[in-house]
């Protein structure tokens, strides 16, 4: 889920930026990492240049029991074509499980850094006491983005992401690619400056919105539009886009569709007693939500909706075999 | 839960014992505690010498929201008088919170070493780096109180054990006795000792049933006698003695049930999604064994019995608030 994609807003973060020594810092590092020619992805997937691509994502696996059977659904019915996991979350490891029964299915890391629901918790991978400032005086994550972005301290968040993608892979998992529980790596510059790093260290494609390039200074932008297969657009059902018609927001999401990299979030679960406890207090994101979600990536509607746009489904997978594939030449 | 209470059994137990220099340290330090008169628990509550007094007992809350529920129910149909928390669980949250907010509930804490369910997973509440011994290799828990036992370092069980307890009490809770989840704290003299100390550091009651007792040489178990309000008999039902009617065994018990300090253990849960999920592969104690569990303490037979059998139901509450008494003179 990435509720609040970016909590302190843009204006907020271009007036951070604006802070000469960080910028600086945070060029010099995109720079040095980031200096190849832009990609054409279409291309290099070996579609034509202007094909509509589309990755159906569902965030939050491993979130609960309900969470899980639904992402199952949604892939065995071909809903989606890739998902992430939570990996601090109880049900990591039936998810985890699953995925190494399935190793063709199209799974990444959703790196989290809160814990957002009233009554439902837990904390970090790592020990508490070297992540002290990731965790409440319950000892579990931080409910809120702007609570993560104030009171992380970049070297405990990063650890900590850091054993997240590690647990995985430890569960004998290759995860496919990294995104953003809430978008919490986002809630700083110190942070994304981590996920840009953890994208490079471990040599997978990261969720990054071509958009969010314009809150950078040009030549950042341009490095980073040289190394990451940006998205071009990344669309995520909002409460205030809410009609009637659950399905509409989406159509017109897919009917309005540009050549590209894009992406849609859906948050899957059933709506029963499970998620309803966990989501109590919380319509947004919140059981009914995600069985309503549920209900349309596996609809008749929406894969009609999805062949009438000439759209192509792609995973991460595939960005990310491409990745290896240049890494390797 | 106490699937194996002893698990390394009687003689396994009695051999350990044999060491002496164990023996040794743990009858000083017995002997130095528990000093006082053997307690007629009856009439220091104000009740006949004979009575057939009775606590049920639910376990395990806190394990998940079907759990919270479903002791929420019994708790308010008057079909077990209290019960005791799993702290490391993610629906601790949930429980302790209801318990602030209804503050008559008699609940304490299930002392909890094991993450036993094949899917759904937690560690210790404590930092896991000062815990190591007590976790396998996923950063769990381990499964069983065999692993337990084989493992732990006393020093860190402790530790943890009293972080569970501490952590209860920052949530605003003062539990009202002590227990143990799977006998766990129970898989060795080692563990044994931490449970008598932190019963007596935190002043609280413990479940410790009197057949125990004769593990243990003479004079230990006349100390403990003589400390400790032990338990006359303890019942939970086990797969061995199910037949047609889930009843029939808690019939006998209640019928059977004799003068003195008489506890019944249920293991309460609704039979939906998530409990099954959890105790999926895991027949005993699970999903449909909780659902019984709870039907029956809610009905008319059970509680028709215990009054048929002029059993008086009590809670660990009036022991504990007896030993606050008794501390205070």
């Amino acid at each position: 889920m990435i509720r609040k994609f970016f909590p302190y807003g843009r204006n907020n973060l271009k007036r951070t930026y604006r802070h000469y020594i960080l910028v600086l810092a945070t060029m010099l590092f995109i720079q040095a990492t980031y200096s190849q020619e832009p990609k054409k992805l279409a291309e290099l997937l070996g579609y034509p240049k202007d094909s509509k691509l589309l990755i159906i994502h569902a965030d939050d696996m491993g979130l609960s029991h309900s969470v899980n059977a639904a992402c199952i659904k949604a892939f065995d019915s071909g809903g989606i074509t890739c998902g992430s996991i939570m990996v601090p979350c109880p049900w990591a490891l039936e998810m985890t499980n699953y995925v190494k029964d399935h190793p063709s299915l199209d799974v990444g890391v959703h790196l989290t850094l809160t814990s957002e629901w009233n009554l439902y918790k837990w904390g970090g991978v790592s020990s508490s006491d070297q992540i002290s400032s990731l965790l409440d005086a319950q000892g579990y994550f931080y409910q809120s983005v702007e609570e993560v972005g104030k009171h992380a301290i970049a070297g405990e968040a990063k650890k900590e992401l850091k054993a997240q993608i590690d647990r995985v892979i430890a569960f004998g998992i290759k995860p496919t690619h990294l995104d953003t529980h809430m978008g919490s790596v986002l809630a700083s510059p110190e942070l994304i400056k981590i996920y840009l790093g953890l994208a490079d260290e471990y040599n997978l494609p990261i969720l990054f919105p071509r958009a969010y390039t314009s809150w950078f200074p040009p030549e950042v932008a341009k490095a980073l539009n040289s190394k990451i297969f940006l998205l071009d657009n990344l669309f995520m059902l909002e409460p205030a886009m809410i009609t009637g018609n659950w399905i509409e927001p989406y159509k017109k999401a897919l009917t309005e569709m540009k050549p590209g990299l894009n992406e849609i979030i859906v948050h899957l679960s059933y709506d029963n007693d499970e998620m309803k406890a966990i989501s109590q207090g919380h319509d947004d994101y919140g059981s009914v939500w995600r069985q309503k979600d549920l209900d349309m990536v596996v609809s008749r509607e929406f894969s009609g909706l999805i062949k009438a746009n000439n759209i192509i489904l792609i995973g991460w997978r595939q960005i990310s075999d491409l990745m290896t594939k240049q890494n390797s030449n």
